[in-house]
């Protein structure tokens, strides 16, 4: 609904009269009307197959194509007059066309129902926004994965419960989100196979008695195949939910993305730092950088889970066929695709910029006795028993404790003062690097595994 | 955010430069442009204390009130020019009052942050709303006695399984709706309680080093008092939260009078003929008369759900105070406030022009064996034990099923053949009549219970 | 948590040590013991690998089976002693195991940490709950084909806006409840692609420095390859959320097919018999059958969906890599397991027994005036312009209207009397056989087009 | 459902008939005897009310009592038979008594029916869970009170967005989670006056033509009033969505100190230690010490809002008045009460153990300049515009980053190069000890304004 008309209905507040006000109540042109090219697009379809079964004379279906043209521009001109007393998109359309091209514009009507029409232009509407979204979640891994390899080598901590556990590489953590974001794709393409199904055709629920061919207009929409059941056709929005269900994952990874990129920028990690364009300062505090975008993304991941359950719950129990109530289900899915391809979009132009404060990371990671668990897998591998094994570094943590000391910081004699096992060659597990390094089987963080997974991403992403 | 803006947003796509994306996907004017009364409103009250605390002069004060009435007027006739540059409707108002009166504009924003006055703001702008539901779902409760006075009579029966069990009357089951909508409205005076509380003066989390009024300020504003926290005043949105919760739970309620609408207008029922504004017909078919209020209403039950949802997603988890995720409560506010006043008053118009056909109830009602319950009870009251009564009424209306009688269709002679108890009298329970009259305690569904019932609300409501 | 358990908690209110209750609030061997097998199958496989690459011996893999083995049994014979102190699944298994062998139980553990173990446990149990219900949808989908073929040429009316518009087939609604399966199927199957990935080797988030081979360990779980990066592994719960919104969808679709069945078996409808032991009846009243199951599915949708909400809200904003958080993800995915095949089972045992009153359906379509559609279809064909046949339809309709007839009870000259283009064929269009016989399109309602749909689908299904 | 008859539902997995599936699939005893003792209770009453009125006899009555008090006995020492035979709680008892005492036990069922007895048996339960979870909050609340006056002079760095904004003091930032709880606690007494509402005496529907005198029974078991429609008596669950509504903003709150236990805890914090019980460690990693209670209750947060989604959706568009769905009602609200319990109690005992390393937190707040604001303000209150104020401010903090010193370090040389308005009391302001002493109005982080609402609070509390 426009600012205006919403305006309309609630300053209104009871003083103008019950049938204007149940006009604008019951009306969708304000949100509607956004699917507009779609539903000429169908109606320029649905005439080409009207005219081939004989329904339509060539020259009406010619006037048809002229006048939905004109519609076209109009709409996209800014032109065209979109009013509350012809209730839709679909009737603004049409009135104009008859008003355009006569009677021929009501013969368009033929073989179809608001119902099949409204199914068909929120389908195509949605593939196209899909596969937006696709686009954009392609850019952001492509940011990822060019950020992730020029920080394959950058130590940084990796942490369990918050807790500094094991130290992984920048590179290796930027590629859990890419991960994120390979299902994220794969959930879309799957939902989309299930949206590109034609409904046209199911009229307002049972068919026509028209003898139209469904798998010409399917063809010329670039549908996969006409549906099956023509009762299910009006009344199934399960492709709304699975894309809002679809929306929602990849609102949660960002928002899981945002809530580090806000640890990180506080001053006590401080572990990178986000570009100005992203971010607010304060004229009276000029080291201050509110991470505003990745807060207001993680804020608005809560809108489109409340998008997946308003939809639920619209369909809950609602019995064949059409019912009024599925007008609700176009506001939720606008914003959820308008939701992600902003978020996503200002991801992908964000990330190429954060800069890895990789001092600070590295350092991180060493004040946390990140490899406590390598000096155990050494002594296991050197035939230590595993109950032993931990006691060992036990002990040599809490030697490091108390004398505010890395692992790798104390003496190989103090070392060898637990465990006689020990030798040299315990540094090389010790280190941030030699531990990292030591991870290599597939999905591992050492640098080489993380470079190796970054081409093969890419090899996949280029395909 | 208007439609204009979403679509810059959404149809710019990666074509203008990050930076203008960035100014647009932050800005919160286009939605929240809706408190600028209030913004105004918390400006006069703050500007008048800090001038009894000798901040500012009274020559000050006075251009700074002159400079909002300005600003207020420009804002009603729509001349008002909102700028996304400005960010938000703080900004907005406060770059124009600097415009008109100079450096004075600026004074006003000492002792206070955008942070509590937004919060101040909302506040504002929710008590508007609560008290205008509250008005509204008065005018649907007295429609609804008004109703229900004159069915009070009227028999129908009443359902368990949506399988007919006893008799009700039509106004008893109007006054189910009303006790709903009494404790909707408990419940809003309840959450208002919480939001009539003042955050002004928190600043921007710790307070002011100023030496404000706060207890002024709230006096002036109309709110209870202020709040006792600084860090919480910033950061609480319960109240948002709460408020949708109230809101779900009245279009949860209003989902439930629209499925019984919509089951009592199709054919099978027909218990009720509903205005013709609230439906739409088809000139093909002229019997034909959707009802497409009460469908969408409860189509639009999901949509507050899911406003509150988001709300709760959104709060969960967010260190203290203030984080941008915030700015995210407002669209779901404004469209839970706009969809309850919408969807109570479109029913508040509707109820007075229900019309029920009281015959078809009527039969429903005789159809369903409803008195067979009041039948036991005669028997246990006549000393019966349970379960010989239950096992005798069986057997009745097994002989009704069989030779399709209601059992106040059955002759004495065919009773007595049951059990000898029985006597003249019986057909005073078994009648419909007898039956509800029977009802008579508390809460029962006699006409008369029913009707001190109404009189009763009708005192509470007028107080 | 068993209810034991639970009540330990919460009637212990406050009376035991702090140390008691925090150990049973934080323990997950109440609810996670389900996922015993996947566990130990999950050893198995690991003990072979590390068998495979030297870190174990021959002896030491054969003590592991054979221990793992008896436990396996013990938990089957219901005699395992599952404790609290022990916390989860993992711990009880592996100090039992220890019990039981000694030292080499310890090892096993190498290269893994209970991170990686929980979610790879949860993944096997998950592929066999999807296979599961994937085998209920199709039981259901065969029982919902054989009665549509049966009912392939009974006559109803379809509803929009729950009034009768167009009559359609019986046969032909079953098949809209079918078509929404097959998505279900669907979702499913896509779903399944991205659990069966095996996190098992990312250890506690970083991967481990033993040279572990992951293919292998996949090979031997069946799953279809290890995953990618090992944070992502460890804290990736993805798949429980598509999990469940797969699931809330299911749970609708069998929301709506339990409105119409209440619908349908209400007096006023009519349409079907369900089976008693779907039912309860009542000792008074022997007519009354209430849907008791079809009530109790539907109510059970807001279960799933409330599963699928509290799952997005646990992972909203969680930093890498594991939280303690993600141990609430079990109980709503088991829930939603469970309440999927009780229900799909509940209506795949129901519908083979749903006895249509072909009769009672016949007549309500007769009532509504379903064909005035094919009547100006009719006259369209016949060359009359859309609006002027609309008007004749209106007129026709209204005679019916006042004389209490259907279209197809008109004569001839009566409807001559509203356009002298109607001729005797008019009552192939005008009876209900003759409206359905001509949808006959991919997708329409009449009998040899629903039939072939069957076949097709018992084509498809039998693959 | 006890995990034992869980399992038999889901691993019966169809070997078992139809019948004996249905049975368990539709029985509630399994959760619903929960409610045993309030069944009980009501049962009494309603016998004693019975009597009153010449119902029962007083030896019926007294035999009732007597039978009633072995049935509590039996269940509370786990003799009693529980039964899904018998369905549900009600008819188990009612069974049971029958047994004992004979057709008495059948007499106790007159004039009331299942569903207004399980109404009634459930707003008995959830009054004395409301209680309770009151309780516990107001343990965490003197908790909450003893900590804050203990760290009333405690500085730590007030944050907005995550970035250091200003001073507060510790125990000013406890009081912020107290005011949460406040309004908690208000939001349950609220709740409880629409739950102690007595739906006994609505019987199916429609009430009793027995002349029940319900005020009495009312007053027999402390409910307020009698509730005043029978039919909406037997469907309204709106108290229990307001309780989970309620019950959902209290986890949300517990989620949000969570968030910030786990951030204090972290290293890059370390304000604060937890208390070991309420942690895990690890035996080869001594420093570590995972904050697994904060963790756990931040994800029980959705739990809670997943049984509030499932309740409204449940209710939704549900027909008067009682349905089988209702059912469903249950286990949500058992689990929400148990999780508030719990979680609320947890909280309740790790508070008062919760050591706050006050340097550490000093130091935190002396890095982030956040005095800058009380520098401008000092430049204000001397005479300075706004605008040259924060230009001051802004040059005077950017050579404290240049020379990494904070502003109170600066000399007074230094500052007064800014501006010559600056003198020797500019300390005192610059100060964190006179920045959080400055803000000293109602709801400021001043040390004595805090202890003041401290004191405020206790007396509040002791009411």
């Amino acid at each position: 609904m426009t600012t205006a008309n919403k305006d309309k209905l609630s300053s209104a507040r009871f003083s103008e009269a019950t049938d204007a006000f149940v006009e604008v109540f019951t009306a969708s042109v304000d949100f509607d009307q956004r699917m507009a090219q779609q539903d000429i697009q169908g109606s320029i379809a649905h005439a080409t197959m009207l005219c081939k079964i004989g329904i339509l004379t060539e020259k009406e279906r010619d006037s048809i194509f002229q006048g939905l043209q004109q519609i076209s521009e109009e709409i996209q001109r800014g032109e065209f007059q979109w009013s509350v007393k012809q209730e839709d998109v679909h009737m603004n359309i049409e009135a104009r066309l008859t008003d355009l091209i006569g009677i021929a514009g009501k013969k368009l009507h033929t073989g179809r129902s608001r119902n099949d029409q409204v199914a068909t232009d929120i389908r195509l509407y949605m593939r196209t926004e899909i596969n937006a979204i696709i686009a954009v979640i392609e850019r952001l891994q492509i940011a990822l994965l060019d950020l992730a390899e020029q920080e394959a080598n950058t130590i940084m901590p990796g942490f369990t419960h918050l807790q500094v556990a094991q130290p992984v590489t920048f590179g290796h953590h930027l590629m859990a989100w890419f991960e994120m974001l390979v299902r994220d794709k794969e959930r879309l393409e799957d939902c989309l196979k299930r949206v590109n199904i034609m409904p046209l055709g199911a009229a307002a629920l049972a068919g026509t008695s028209y003898p139209i061919d469904r798998e010409l207009t399917a063809e010329l929409l670039g549908f996969s195949r006409p549906s099956a059941n023509s009762l299910d056709s009006v009344s199934d929005r399960d492709f709304a939910i699975e894309f809002t269900a679809a929306g929602s994952i990849i609102m949660m990874h960002l928002s899981r993305f945002s809530e580090e990129l806000v640890l990180w920028t506080s001053a006590q990690f401080s572990f990178i730092e986000l570009p100005d364009a992203f971010c607010t300062g304060s004229s009276i505090m000029p080291q201050k950088k509110n991470p505003d975008v990745p807060e207001l993304v993680r804020g608005k991941s809560g809108r489109v889970t409340g998008h997946l359950v308003s939809l639920l719950m619209l369909m809950k129990s609602q019995p064949l066929a059409y019912n009024k109530d599925n007008q609700e289900d176009k506001e939720p899915l606008f914003d959820t695709a308008d939701t992600l391809i902003n978020c996503l979009r200002a991801f992908a132009e964000m990330v190429p910029h954060i800069e890895a404060k990789r001092e600070n990371m590295f350092n991180a990671a060493k004040k946390g006795f990140a490899t406590a668990t390598d000096l155990a897998d050494y002594l296991v591998r050197k035939g230590m028993a595993f109950r032993d094994a931990h006691e060992v570094v036990g002990l040599a943590v809490r030697l490091g404790l108390d004398s505010e000391r890395d692992l790798s910081e104390l003496s190989l004699i103090e070392l060898q003062g637990f465990s006689e096992m020990i030798t040299e060659d315990v540094f090389d597990v010790l280190s941030l690097q030699g531990s990292v390094a030591a991870r290599k089987h597939i999905g591992g963080t050492a640098p080489d595994t993380v470079r190796a997974a970054i081409q093969s991403a890419r090899t996949a992403l280029s395909k």
